[in-house]
């Protein structure tokens, strides 16, 4: 029985690793850590009232080495690389949620997220854990970075047209869409209720700093081929999910119905992502509270413009139950155990 | 031309107060001021942008008292108590939102306040301001204690039943239930969106500091007589608006068709109080964003439970358009003038 | 393995009950009908889409008995009692969430459902569903009448101190406040989004259906002692879940922890209903897709009012998980099995 | 004094238009009618109940004439171009919210409409209603279009821009948002609570009726410059509001600011569009329940993109103030009287 641990406990991702490894049959929850917050986990998220004896404790690596073979950090960024190659050396399998190993270019990371990257060592070594696209990496990784919620949508949702028609895409615009848990659990006015409840606004806007990692991970599936990429980010006000219209430019038409082949055939032994029928739309409630990506797709008139839509749950599939699932790959379990 | 100012102007009280006075024919917006927030009203309040030169600034008694003939006071309980008497000092009209002017008794007040009440002086003068019960004080008045919104709703609600019915009535329970606004705005994880949407929950069960207050004015108007009383307060995921549910348990059955002529009658005069048709429910949206208050009522099969039911707007009725309404009478302006 | 049917899978208990059987590892879903839906079960309900290959079909009541040994009706009431004897009758085992076999009394009935009751003789015989009160009969029984959504909430927060308590108990009320799914699947004005969304209001005041179902069982459960009873339903802008404030008037004063402790033991080896600990009170989104039942108490100054909070998710607890937990008992299996 | 009618008083627009003309102080409010729903306006609007004495008739032109000077019609399409004629054979003013008036080639309407357009002789003298645009025409006008809610944000967002750098544009995406009140008031399933709630979903994409709207009066305002021009439409789980984010792709940079200016300048006298500072987005509370459209704007890295946002509340804006506005400049009052 593997035994598995979570640092960062009292964020949402947190619970949500909480509640699917505690049902997972093949691994034992031995370790819940948290930075700020300790105690009793029923105490700490009422609805595991009564359902586990487990006490959260301040992080000790020792402690989690002891306790661990796999560790979850469900930390916020920055956070996540002081505390990843602690657990790294002493031999841990580390599945980190966060954003600190998914760029590997230190200057890009500077950058975006505005310091310094401190472990470069092990930047260079971590897989990003998109099973998707990336499985056979994961399956020999120890060390995954979790992609993001936004990156994993849109990932998802282009990986079969811009692998296979790289050379006619001029240029990719996503409109992307996010509920409110995307921001995390903080005490901030902007995030209170009757600030977000009733209304709508894009933020970061051509400047959210998922964009460069969707850029880096499409370049790769791209093969290297040039072209425009841009990223807009709004906030839905609902709890979970992540939509993302997604628009490719080509410079000349293709057939959908050729390309709705072809992404049923790119994902025909992929559980988690399912290509819905032409004429059909996903809908966030479809794939709330599952490890599911729905994809659909439309035309413009002169086919020109690809519309491509793709959902997931960005606290699932954005992050905690595809994190089980890449654990799922690395430890040899059935890819879908405790997830589907 | 009365100049008015309102100190408090970055809560939602003061906000619906600031949207209210700068369309108030009758009156000039001259002083608006802030605990923490200063800069252009616009700014602050992104709804107002281009609607308004005004500058929250600092609050100062003296330039209050130099620019304002009459203030609005939106700030915290205990606060209120500190600016008050500065400017009734200096001879300005003041209606206060807080809790503090409320209850007479300082003893009540530190027990359910939690700290010692230092203006006791004023509070001997401050006039309770629900017009639709004391509106012969309010006219003469030049210090108002606005109502609380849960008490608003409760005691329009029972006070055509209370003071009629006095010897009949063996306990009143109220169960409340108040949009997420009434929590004011202020960063807490409680109040974020993804704590509060989709979930409901009783908080301060029989503890809220509005019971005492709701207790004291039934009192008034039952002429003293003797009924326990009980109050549970309920956070809707809704951003404004204040249902209660009255239940009024009776040591005889009465007749509901009379009840009902006696509150057609009582309120009879008063614009902002509808009592409903028999058979019909009050709903929260018909009174949202309005200084109305809506009231419908039932009955028991043995006609010994009365079940009234109150609906306000919290941000209006239960504070900021009462206030401008109890303004209006003071001043001797048509009564509804800016609020209908 | 069992082979289990659903009648009424378009609609929501029966898309819950759906989800939850198609995933337990003790049963075979092999039948699924509704009355005007057919089809493919993953198009009429898109989350499920390439999770199952079960179609849709027109009800029969010999294909149900052939191919199913326990069958769940899923429909509205009147339907159920011509369904249910069909299937009786050729040695099903049945479970209904309707509410034509609570009322023992068909003269009650007719009076809270409109209509004559057509099936008296399995009226007899149905056993009400409340696995924590009735565990032992139902165990034995192969004709369920599982509870209605209030009644689950409303008796499971009463039955200890109503069963211990009560020549003690004078008055019960109950405020209940529920999600929009407790009303179905069904195109109506007043249940489109902008009627809902942001309002709130009582309904039904004093009239409500499940009103007469609890005080049959909670007559039950107090050896037929007598207090006034009344229950007021709320219709919340939610999803899911059901919070009931119960409101227990007692002849005099009892202590509450006490209580607790009564309660305590009373739940003590029910894996789903959770006593919260004293001062904490329940959140609906703490239940929300579980079988789980949380319970809170407080107590008025003069320790005569009993405060007791009980929430539920009305599609869970409230309806088609807990008809899973019936056929756990029924069939034998672990009871917890698949709905944990 | 001007009497005013309005037919259609029953829907979302039909309500805000009436509550608007209720209070208008240069109007007189003599006639409402409705199809199927007859009776005290109070009655069919709660929210009106006791502020108003008029009752809703089924329409009769001949009455409507009569007792009009000027009439709004609120009727969903294909109605409004059977009632239209009538009307304006009488002399009256006419100013329509539906879409029958707005696209003036009678074969786009056949094939976004799906039926033939019946009035065309009118079709030629309606003006479309965009005040910001087309006010020195709709001032000589006594029949108007009024505009949709998608193409109102679109144009006012994208009307600088294209009607100056026409020449610069290659192409242009909206992916737009509206509230759910966009649908209508209307018995769906699809539009239930429950199905929209806690949801997000893109719905007739690249197929929405106002797509060739926005174009046609694109191209006015472009001096027939031809580019590429393709809409999505989303449906957001809020009541009411409009967000636009318009991706307008450029053959070569230009500057931010200077664009900003331009903006500036263009709605320098507009009262009711505000062009943000640079570095702010809108957001739909901020306009929710009012006339305005407020508008952000941003640039990619290489200045070829401009992202613009653009938001509306579709019942006022995008409907029923809009229709106000419109009345007002073409009876010659104050513009903004009545909507501010």
């Amino acid at each position: 029985m593997t035994r598995v641990g979570i640092v960062g406990v009292s964020g949402y991702s947190g619970l949500i690793a909480l509640k699917l490894l505690l049902k997972h049959p093949d691994v034992r929850l031995t370790y819940v850590s948290a930075n700020t917050t300790t105690g009793k986990v029923g105490e700490i998220w009422p609805q595991l009232f009564g359902q586990t004896k487990l006490e959260c404790v301040k992080f000790d690596a020792a402690e989690a080495a002891q306790k661990c073979d796999l560790v979850f950090l469900a930390v916020p960024h920055k956070i996540s690389m002081e505390i990843a190659p602690l657990l790294l050396k002493k031999g841990l399998k580390v599945i980190d949620l966060s954003g600190d190993y998914r760029l590997k270019n230190t200057r890009l990371y500077k950058q975006w997220y505005g310091t310094d990257h401190i472990d470069p060592l092990n930047l260079k070594y971590a897989i990003y854990g998109l099973p998707e696209l990336f499985r056979v990496k994961i399956k020999k990784a120890s060390f995954i970075a979790n992609p993001g919620c936004y990156p994993t949508a849109a990932l998802l949702g282009l990986a079969p047209v811009v692998s296979i028609y790289t050379p006619l895409i001029e240029q990719i615009v996503i409109d992307a869409k996010s509920g409110v848990s995307g921001a995390g659990k903080k005490a901030s006015i902007d995030l209170t209720f009757c600030e977000v409840n009733e209304s709508f606004k894009a933020y970061k806007v051509l400047q959210h700093q998922h964009s460069p990692e969707i850029e880096t991970y499409l370049k790769k599936i791209s093969a290297g081929s040039e072209f425009d990429f841009n990223f807009v980010a709004h906030l839905l006000p609902i709890n979970q999910g992540i939509l993302e219209t997604i628009y490719v430019h080509l410079k000349e038409k293709i057939s959908l119905s050729e390309l709705h082949k072809i992404y049923k055939r790119f994902y025909h032994s992929d559980t988690f992502v399912r290509v819905l029928e032409l004429g059909t739309q996903p809908e966030l409630k479809n794939v709330v509270n599952t490890n599911f990506c729905d994809i659909g797709m439309a035309q413009s008139a002169n086919g020109k413009l690809l519309v491509i839509t793709s959902v997931i749950d960005n606290l699932y599939k954005g992050a905690a139950s595809q994190a089980v699932q890449n654990m799922n790959i690395i430890c040899g379990f059935n890819e879908t155990i405790g997830i589907l």
